[in-house]
């Protein structure tokens, strides 16, 4: 196989990215001055090294050639001890800071729960979650201003809410030990929600928590 | 014009119907057996004789030949007499009370407002609406058990949401005479509601009424 | 089941319905002025009785109160008689006559014949066929000017090769014995079509057929 | 801006590809063990610096360390001089190279001449067409076997339609000093054609093209 070819093989495991597409890529890097492929391939290299994944939250960030290994985030001391966010991916973390109307933690689980998946541990961050929840509850103790919160944030789908169900388990002994409220997202109206398309549980949801 | 192409051309004024699948109905209608057709035509003189507009909440329904002008749901005398919900059409109506979750009253409005209408009562049941209002808190006031909530229950898009701040507008003073609450329905994430693909509103909306 | 569900049910029947849309059609009609829904249904059942099946090519004319039985193509002297152009449908037929580039007689086959149906002929009114095509000869004979050509008019996917396939078999007796041409139409590029995405046939018919 | 940032935007050029599925390709990369990201990175510069355009139809082909300046088709002596096919784009050669029905010589345009475009020589290798197809003459009319057809195959809409009115007008006096035929694909029907929703254009050359 040449090298176009490894190139398109390549291409097709982008995430949403077809053979035809692959090939289309490829015939874009061709007709593209030769700067733009050089920059790219070199792009690719640098993100690779210079972005790591933060030792607190699990998240990607760009270390920029400091010998940090936690992401700026978590190192805000300006930010809300009390509460903890835990969402699936970066994007979602993202999307949320985008917002500006929340000011605590995150954790990144790396992943959702299947429904009847056997080993839900090996889907999600599970190990680092405990550990960063006992590190920030015997942090709290002495600092006088201990963990409260953890908000579960994840997509309101089936693997969602399996996810929320089992991480709801799993936190429960920890958050009844400390006194920690275990939250979630609201549930109702979204962006665009028309009722003659709504299902029940969104009708059923939106009812409950009129406002 | 024949009896073909005026038919094509009624058809042609059915919610979503184009040309095409307008004259696709009439062929559909030829090549059914005449029992078809004839039954589809004596029934649409009977949905439109038997069927009649509520004189109390303004929702269609079937009068199967009793001489009664109000509909079962407003003569239901077990229903929660405080709560009043206003929704826009009877489809939004019939979807709520699929769900089971509500067992109050309702008004259908008959519309919306659409943004920079110059004439907002032309376009929803106002008089109805405000007169309605007046004459369940006449009867409450009597009866001791008044009207003491009205749920704005309207999509949640742009003439929704024009919708709900003139109605807000209209039936302040009423409310407040009265000591009415005036809600709306909830807003958050809705079933299928993915973080990575939501807006900012959705995300402070989830986010303010967690639970 | 009252009447209005009654309509819901037979608007589902409507091809391309499901029952969301029947209900806002039911919706639609109680809407509408008393003069919609009864012109609606009177034409309905004046299109069932005007409306019939030509005796000759099998489609559908309005016989607008005259007692003939054959439709006005089939008795417009002045169109070519040697060409026979057969179509699956009564649209095929309007869509074909609409360009003005065929000038022949027509037959509706009235279907297709499905990839491994056991009895084609129950699908297609091949009797019928097979007696217009002798009727024609024979006339055709006496008149010296007999029919030539016969054009075979599907759609180019599965079920029209395969129909076209099943045409091709039992009109070749008829089609030797009188020195009729059977044809089917060109085929290449449509319009809008791009090379890049067409499949390997397409190409290697517009390869072939170039001009 | 930092590395993830520009990679991004770089990515955001790529064919299709908006803002958010730009930075899910950053993510994937994040994601993948650090392996695919340096053949990712390698094979985009080798890609550039291995695969080069034909100088004499102007494809892109692979020279794999050979010195060679033309490609294999353009070399492969026992393909069929005879013909010349003039396509967009190295796309439509590789889909028409694939059915295997057709043996002679093509040359890339490089684009097509939209409508109303005032400098059509700039969009398409007008230039270079016509210097091939000098040389072709000169030397078929030594060999004896000279170019006798130029297939013009483009997209069948109305940028593609432009292009071949304007190529047919720049080649013509060459075609009818040396008597070359040219010619275009051939119109009709294409793989999942229905008569129900052709336009008439199409249906007209399925008609007249009949075979």
């Amino acid at each position: 196989m040449d090298s176009t070819a490894k190139l398109i093989e390549l291409f097709k495991e982008f995430p949403g990215i077809g053979p035809r597409q692959a090939k289309r890529f490829v015939y874009f890097l061709l007709t593209r001055p030769n700067g733009y492929a050089s920059e790219l391939s070199k792009l690719i290299g640098e993100v690779k090294s210079h972005v790591v994944c933060c030792d607190t939250c699990f998240r990607f960030f760009a270390r920029n050639g400091n010998p940090v290994t936690t992401c700026p985030v978590c190192r805000d001391e300006k930010r809300d001890g009390k509460t903890l966010m835990i969402v699936s991916h970066d994007v979602d973390f993202e999307n949320i800071e985008k917002t500006g109307s929340y000011n605590g933690y995150y954790f990144i689980l790396g992943g959702t729960v299947p429904i009847l998946e056997k080993n839900p541990e090996k889907r999600i961050r599970q190990k680092d979650l405990l550990e960063l929840i006992e590190k920030k509850v015997a942090r709290g103790t002495l600092a006088t201003e201990g963990l409260s919160e953890i908000i579960i944030a994840l997509n309101y789908n089936p693997e969602g809410e399996n996810t929320l169900t089992y991480l709801s388990q799993i936190l429960r002994p920890l958050a009844e030990k400390h006194n920690i409220k275990i939250s979630t997202l609201g549930r109702g109206l979204s962006t665009g929600t028309e009722l003659e398309y709504s299902d029940s549980d969104t009708i059923k949801n939106a009812l409950k928590n009129r406002q």
